[in-house]
């Protein structure tokens, strides 16, 4: 058997943090703005989601360098009505953006009890499990979501006409043991259907279509086509909600008017995102709220396994036991990523 | 071919209001919560949502008349923070007590924008539809969840541990054209197992698991185990969201301390729901969204259809379409249950 061991380099959180703020710095963030995006990114690589991680520099990079994203933009933030604010990102790279309305929302929600934050004029904004995070900490539950690039046909439809837009949902947990549920709306990634092609296998029906929307289990007929939404209409109809609530309410692009970053890398995308946090400590005290969430995972924690090796678990649990041995021992980075944040941060020393 | 013709009695809408209204009085309700009660269970007959209309009377009937339900509860209201309202139901019917969260939070979020009702001590409250149709019609923009009891394992677990819970979004449409999306977490009801079960059809290895919590394309397996969430793990953590809003956070039972209805019907369920709404007319004239949802419907009608006789239709469009047919031609009603409407109508005569 030839087994491949892979050696990635391992970065204490400390210097991929000044890492990453060298890196974004030398691709024209102040310094403040450097911060936001790098407490995203960061997040994200110790949660384990290092394909929403600061492996981002690159594509967050290129669009920068052709000016698609402004580097230090005039984010304002504007008071709706007393508990929900608009934030404009005036095409800021997403995660400064959405520090932006992640901070106006808690702001809000901290003072009514609960609070929104709609954002139009941004761009990619990482994952959603940092803010979820960031907002239980802070002792609020959270939903999060944001519209994204169309490829998903509608349900019996056949052509792309919506994203494959990524939801959220947070609640403060005992001990840090918050529940953080990140999920797209797709049964599965792509990557999962170019591993089947590769291995040579078909992929069951429920996975992608063809190009002209119809079931298809031959994996390159679903990476020409399109793919399918979990529960198929029930994931159509979530995925026109994030849109709704992202896009259309917040006075952003949505569905075939958000610009690709492929096709139009210079234009700006005017994506949107919405923050809707409840300050839990309003409903009870910390302690009422902790006792129940321990007791909450307790319950599903003792169905039993029906496999013996893979008990059940609750949404974070993974990410937050990633984020614990790697805060102690390193995060594990890709060898290209760690050259490419050590190349743009060069340009910022020149 | 032997085509069998259903007849079913087709009763104009006022007339079927005034049965369900002399029906719950007959069940012991005061005029005032028969009206919440019909006013929700109408909404879904109309939508053609039967199986969550009037046909309720039978099952709320009979927790009525072994007090498992509060005839006429003294249901109270609390601001627990500007926005954000708690909600004891003090174990009334579902719909009397989801009607009054849905005005409490309408109340809080037309002075600040968003604004929240979490609620306890209630019962199984209709459809989700019928409250977002009302909340939009008012203008607000909406996230609507109940939790239920369990019938589902947890992802990877072997016993029913949480329930098959609902949720729903609702966003004002041009003229009435409401986006409404209400689902359960399964990717489909057990009736539809059943269906294939008579049928002596296999089912996807998706819909169900046998009693050991393992897939199975065995439709008599998956009726005495489980049914599947959509998306898996997705859908597995979109019930458990809902759960903790509405069950968690409100304050009621959540997972198993959820009492079954037919294992306890005299026991209170203490059921939990949220409404979390946003007045849209905050965000931009009441002109301006109409205009964005009507290009966003006309955007994904636009896609062209897989099967020529199945356009694509955006959540809600059914919904609303029966709405109008019935209004005007009368709404189509299952005899037995037009009985049993007048059996306890008659009991209030009495």
């Amino acid at each position: 058997m030839n087994v491949r061991h892979e050696t990635r380099p391992i970065v204490p959180e400390q210097e991929l943090i000044s890492l990453g703020l060298q890196a974004f710095q030398g691709l024209g963030l102040n310094e403040r703005n450097a911060q936001d995006v790098v407490e995203v990114l960061v997040l994200a690589d110790l949660f384990g989601l290092s394909t929403h991680g600061l492996s981002r520099v690159e594509s967050y990079g290129e669009r920068l360098a052709v000016g698609g994203i402004a580097k230090n933009p005039d984010i304002t933030v504007e008071r709706a009505a007393p508990a929900l604010v608009t934030v404009d990102g005036a095409n800021g790279v997403g995660p400064l953006v959405g520090m932006h309305g992640l901070r106006a929302a808690m702001e809000v929600a901290r003072e009514y009890g609960i609070g929104a934050a709609f954002v139009r004029g941004s761009n990619h904004f990482g994952p959603i499990s940092p803010y979820s995070y960031l907002a239980a900490e802070a002792g609020f539950a959270s939903m999060i979501g944001s519209n994204a690039t169309t490829t998903i046909a509608p349900w019996g439809g056949s052509d792309a006409r919506l994203g494959n837009s990524p939801l959220g949902f947070g609640v403060p947990g005992a001990d840090g043991a918050h529940f953080m549920l990140d999920m797209a709306m797709s049964v599965v990634a792509r990557a999962k259907i170019r591993n089947a092609l590769k291995a040579g296998d078909a992929i069951p029906d429920t996975w992608g279509t063809d190009r002209q929307g119809r079931k298809t289990t031959d994996p390159k007929a679903a990476l020409d086509g399109f793919l399918q939404p979990i529960g198929g209409h029930k994931g159509y109809g979530l995925a026109l909600m994030v849109d709704m609530f992202a896009g259309v309410l917040s006075n952003a692009a949505y569905l075939t008017h958000v610009k690709s970053w492929v096709d139009a890398p210079d234009e700006p995308q005017n994506l949107g995102h919405f923050f809707i946090l409840i300050d839990t400590r309003r409903l009870g005290a910390a302690q009422w709220l902790a006792e129940r969430m321990r007791d909450f995972a307790a319950i599903l924690h003792g169905s039993p396994a029906v496999e013996a090796d893979k008990p059940v678990i609750v949404p974070g649990e993974i990410e937050l036991a990633n984020m614990k041995r790697q805060r102690a021992q390193g995060i594990a980075l890709d060898p290209a990523v760690l050259e490419l944040l050590k190349a743009h941060g060069q340009a910022s020393a020149v």
